[in-house]
This record gives C-alpha cells, structure tokens and sequence, in this order.
C-alpha cells in the first residue's frame, strides 16, 4: 500500500481572502507553478477526470495534486496509483478551501520542482466557488446525471470558473440531458467559459481537456 | 404558468442554532405538523423524488412544501404542478437553511392547516448536515451515478439522517455501483439509518419510501 501524507489543515486567520490569494497566486507565477483549482459536486468523477489526465500529461511536466476531503483518503490513494506525487488535505468538516488553507497545502506538497500544482477540492458547488484558492485557472466538472439545469441553480461557480468539463457523456442515452441547454445556460452565466464534454471512464474528449490545459500551463509558467 | 411566491430569506441572528431548532421543532410537535428535511448534493433527484412522493400521499394528508434554492425557481414550478402548496424560499448565496431560516419559511407557508411540512433544503452534501433546521426528521438522497463511496467521504451527513433513499436504480447496469457496500458504509455511520433504493424516474421502490414517511407523520402528529 502506498503511504500517503495526510495534512490537517486548519482555518485560516485572515481577514482578507482576496488579498491572500493574490498573494499565492503572485508567489506562484514567480515559481512557475501553475495551480489548479478543481470544482465539482461530488461523485462527478473529479478523481477519475485527474487520473485520465496525470495519465496524458506526467511525461512531458511535473505535476503534484492535493487531495482536499471532509475526511479518508480513499482518492488520494487511487491518484498515487498514476505515480504522480499526491497529499491528502483534511478539512476537518470545512466545506471548501480558502487562499490561507491552499497555501498551507501548497507548502506541505511542495512547489518548488512543480509546474503543475492541483487542487482537488472539496465536492460542493456552493461554498468553494466563494473562495479564492490563489489558483491561476478554476476548473469545474458537471456530470450529465446531474442535469442540464445546474447553470440555473448554482449560478456563482459557473461564473468564477475558467473551464467546465462536462463528464459522463457515455451514459447521455439514459438521461434527459440536453447539451444544447447547458452550454446555452452555462454561457449565460459565463460567456468566456470554455466547455469539454468527455467520458474519464472511455477516454471520449480527455485530450481536447488536455489541450486546454497545456497550453494554459505553458502560457502561465512562460 | 403558476404563480409561485418567491421568499428571500435572511441569514438568522440566533447564536445558538441548537436551540432554535429545539423551539421550533417544539412548536410543529404541539401543531401537530411534521416537517421533513430533505437533503443532498445537486442533481441526485429531489424534486422528481418529491414529485413522485406528493403524487402518492396528498390525497390523504394535508402537505405544503418549502423550496430552498440560491438562485431560480424552477423546482418550485415543477413542485407546483403536483397541486401541493409550494413556496420557494431564496438564500441569497446561503449554502445552507438553518432553524431561523426554516422558521422563515414556515411561517410564509402557513402550517396551521399541513400534516406534513416539506423543506427541499439546498443541493449541498456539506453544510445542511451542520445546520439543525428544526425537523422531526431529516432525510437524504444519494443517486447511484454519485458512487457507493459517499459515506467514506461525507461522513456527518449520514450519521444526522434517519433515512437515505438510494435514487436512480434504473441505471445501475451502466454504473460501477455497489449496492452491499453503499449500505455497509452508511450503516457504519448510522445503524438505524432507514435505507430505500429508488427510481423517482419508473416508481420502482417508492411505495415502500412512502410507507416509512406515512407512518413516521402518524407517529409525530399523535
């Protein structure tokens, strides 16, 4: 069995979170380390969208991920499998990561060789959008059983994010799942958001996501 | 289109949320209404869940049900079609209800005339389960594409329901479900945690689901 580092992370001190994140976010662009910040409710196949795309991309950058959970460490184990180095953050019943928990993460996984940090946070579509980790991109992931509508629902994240991945699309013929609507609605709320239908489980649009994400890691690191 | 009442809550003032909860939950008990909480993570089937359960029960009890959502109405329209009093309660970015938020709600409901008060609470699988919103019982969903793996990771929100309805067994066969192990780890967080696999979509499963809810109002109302 793999022996992974679990990290309890305590509340942040600071007042100000959109000071500290600029902060992170300055000290890493000096470092050349990208962050990302992946979102999603949970069961929508964050793990398994990371494990496609460690899989695509630790060959050719160094790429560490931070495991954000309530509590286990079940995922931070599947993501050490891929041989990418992985902590596990626990939140201790927090609902979402800020600049100051991120950066304590950060610190503990260690940047300084990375040019690719990720952030898997909690599952939770409301209170992690609210908080700026310091993360270069915020990515977000949907999954086609959760319905077409959530752009109407859970209107904050859909407009903090940069990216939206829209996962199990291999099981779109069991589902009332209009794709046309959800782009149309996710749009609304985010003109700019670039949208990647894909299946992490038979690989459908994985390297299209991965694209994206090189090239917004070669653009950020310079 | 129906004329839904949209009520924007505020963020309550009492300290002691516990206590609140206490006087509120005291207050139905003497009213003989029963309010149920549901809860789960976005897109597992609430409101189709509901729907099917109103269509079975309201014929024989006088039920008024209590939408939460940050943002849109479109659940309470839907809600609305059933002939079910519904109003939608607005949190205004509030990722969760607590009991002065519920109470609130309940009081632009009106339960003097219900037998059954439902809150269809916000999709969040974190913070609801911190938040005693005065219920006499609190209820939650978790669909089959979401992964038999949440009570691993969402541990309280188990361990506060009294019963987990398991939705979306129609499409077991194109998911890596585990029906065994979902129930042994929920159980691990609560053993008396009443368990109903589902399918808000075909019916299957929901008579039993209405069954518990039935005779759960009959007990509380006297």
């Amino acid at each position: 069995m793999d022996n992974i580092r679990i990290i309890e992370i305590k509340e942040s001190v600071f007042a100000d979170n959109d000071r500290e994140a600029n902060r992170v976010r300055s000290e890493l662009k000096e470092d050349r380390t990208f962050l990302l910040n992946l979102m999603s409710s949970p069961g929508s196949g964050k793990t398994t969208t990371l494990c496609r795309t460690l899989e695509r991309m630790k060959d050719e950058m160094r790429i560490g991920v931070m495991e954000a959970d309530i509590d286990s460490d079940v995922d931070a184990h599947t993501i050490a499998e891929t041989g990418v180095r992985t902590i596990q953050l626990h939140t201790g019943g927090m609902c979402h990561l800020d600049a100051g928990m991120t950066e304590q993460g950060l610190k503990e996984l260690g940047t300084d060789d990375l040019d690719l940090a990720i952030l898997e946070n909690v599952g939770n579509l409301v209170c992690p959008a609210e908080f700026d980790t310091g993360a270069a991109k915020n990515v977000m992931i949907l999954s086609v059983p959760e319905g077409h509508d959530k752009p109407l629902k859970y209107p904050l994240i859909f407009t903090v994010c940069d990216a939206l991945i829209i996962n199990k699309i291999d099981v779109l013929p069991y589902f009332d799942f209009d794709m046309d609507k959800v782009v149309e609605y996710a749009h609304m709320r985010n003109p700019n958001l670039a949208i990647f239908p894909i299946s992490a489980k038979t690989g459908e649009g994985v390297d299209a996501w991965c694209d994206w994400l090189r090239s917004q890691v070669i653009e950020w690191n310079g």
